[in-house]
């Protein structure tokens, strides 16, 4: 038997590797010669480089760049052969942030990874977005990459649009010329627009501490960064899909030429998920919690598919599972590790050996049903 | 695909025909027509009545006889075509236990309603033990049924041995004569003596109230009663295994001549589990918490046992399960009903929709397999 694990990280609990390695040991208390393909996957956010690594795609690197609140931290990069991926999770994470106001946070050292990872001649680049701090439009970004933001009377301004005047104009012509011989990606599900009532400010402003009241003033400063942008270089929609991901980094860098992908769908392409699931008899996935959210891109989504696309068998386990019919549609069986009532703490910190227990349990399931199918 | 569903009850929760018909529903989710056979198992403790007849096995009677501290309240039996049983815990359960002392406490009314049997014409009554609140050594089961306990003055004493003189006497002439030609069943998982430090006071008598400082008082007050029984009548080890189940009635049941039986296996009989199971492609079955207790005597693991002898796919689903290596090679996948963190009084009150999508998961996983096996 073949057995293809994908999962994505458990968030907080165990890196995708490490959740797929339980997986496998569980699997091998059963069958010790089962033949394993461990394949972590990720979204686009948080963990993505760590799974590209673990599957081979290629070597971490390490920078030493600004976080979202001004201090100079090293940070992880991925360099293959033909694609580096940052990710902005490493840069200007949530978890990251200490005491600073959303309005003082800004995305400059995402746009200094950039930089580097252009000097060590990277061609093709992926920006994982996901888990930001921010909510600068990019204005950071694009400022750490060579451009100026400049008011009506042509001072210069931070990159903290809640700051701005009403009035605001870019000044591309210190851009980095490397840019424009670069292929940019941007990994992300988000298809919000960047402003309005599915901007970034209003739906994702909340969680990185954005108040209410505050609300239409970070809303109008993007705005204003979205029209200094095009008066530059028109063409972009000012509400394109996935402008609003990541504080708004998604519009920045697909104005800058950036391309948006599904996180998981490149991610599974980077590592070979279908070539991998062709030949497998069994495909297991999970993520720390699945529910009707699972099905919009996440990656036990995209697992799923290439595995029906292949005809192969797959199932789901994960921390929790929230049910429902378009869930239980989707995969051949759908399983939590939980063993028995138990807190979140507790799943989060046992969650190896339950998905090592669970795995077991659910071959010995299939082994049975086999057996009487012969 | 035809499949037998006969779990246990989960105790404070759903009862084993309730807990049968929701894993039910959950696999007609995925096939309509499957073929069920709901076969509600018990252990010869709690629900061994419910489940015999949910199962067809006979009727429901009431009967109005003393509990445990003298109240009288409505008791159920079963009246089979050959077989009648008793449940010891309607009578004199734990969980129906007020403020009284356990040394306050007898069996009177489970020998009250053995008569009640006797008058309504049963030949062949088991007594299902488990869940008692008493500590008598069935002293006022047999003062029920018309013997007479005696100090050395003749003077007549109530059947609480707890306060009996050190030297006691049984008078049996008074004992109803209709028993000697009822065959008499203990159906009891307990292998406890009555006596000493595996027996009824030391091993079962904390949960019932029974403090460390007492132990030895209780302890000879049974071993004065069992010397009073086998000086009437010789022939019983006072050691026998199951005379310490239900606070000592096993021995004094033993005394009138029961046999014990494994209440699993009883009620399996009575049902006739193996037949049902010989013919069905999958059996599922499951209590409230399996463990490693689980393998010895429990109902899951009869029905795993019948199972394997036919050569039949057998899974447990339980409310926890707390895994061991023993556990899983007893049962072809062993599945918890929660479907990630929960607490414990979240799990039994959602019991029922869980289980349901418990179930559905497990044919899910179970159709792939053999799909991919033809």
């Amino acid at each position: 038997m073949r057995c293809v694990l994908a999962p994505d990280s458990f968030k907080g609990s165990l890196a995708a590797a490490e959740v797929a390695a339980a997986i496998g040991r569980g699997l091998q208390r059963v069958l010790p010669d089962i033949a394993l393909d461990i394949c972590p996957m990720a979204d686009g956010g948080e963990g993505t480089l760590l799974a590209l690594a673990s599957a081979g795609c290629g070597q971490l690197r390490t920078a030493t760049v600004h976080d979202a609140e001004g201090r100079l931290r090293p940070v992880q990069w991925l360099q293959g052969a033909e694609l580096a991926v940052l990710e902005v999770a490493q840069v200007v994470g949530l978890p990251d942030v200490g005491a600073s106001l959303l309005a003082e946070r800004h995305s400059g050292g995402v746009g200094e990874l950039l930089r580097q990872m252009l000097d060590a001649g990277c061609r093709r680049i992926a920006v994982a977005l996901g888990g930001s701090s921010t909510n600068d439009g990019g204005a950071g970004l694009l400022a750490a990459l060579g451009g100026r933001w400049l008011a009506a009377d042509g001072s210069q301004l931070p990159p903290l649009p809640a700051s701005w005047p009403p009035a605001v104009y870019f000044d591309e012509s210190g851009l980095d010329p490397r840019l424009a011989g670069v292929q940019l990606e941007v990994w992300s599900d988000v298809g919000n627009p960047l402003c309005g009532p599915q901007g970034a400010s209003a739906v994702f402003g909340p969680q990185k501490g954005l108040l209410a009241q505050d609300l239409p003033r970070f809303d109008a400063a993007l705005q204003s960064l979205a029209c200094a942008l095009l008066r530059q270089k028109p063409g972009l929609p000012p509400q394109v899909a996935g402008g609003g991901a990541a504080g708004g980094m998604g519009f920045a860098l697909q104005w800058l030429g950036a391309r948006q992908q599904s996180g998981a769908a490149a991610l599974a392409a980077a590592n070979g998920l279908a070539a991998r699931i062709a030949t497998a008899d069994w495909v297991i996935t999970g993520e720390g919690r699945s529910d009707s959210q699972t099905l919009h891109g996440k990656a036990p989504a995209l697992v799923a598919q290439r595995a029906r696309e292949h005809g192969v068998a797959v199932s789901l386990l994960s921390g929790a599972v929230e049910g429902s019919a378009a869930l239980s549609e989707a995969f051949d069986g759908c399983f939590s590790l939980c063993p028995g009532p138990a807190s979140l703490a507790d799943a989060m910190q046992q969650a190896a050996p339950w998905l090592e227990q669970a795995a077991e349990q659910m071959l010995r399931l299939r082994l049975a049903a086999r057996r009487q199918a012969c």
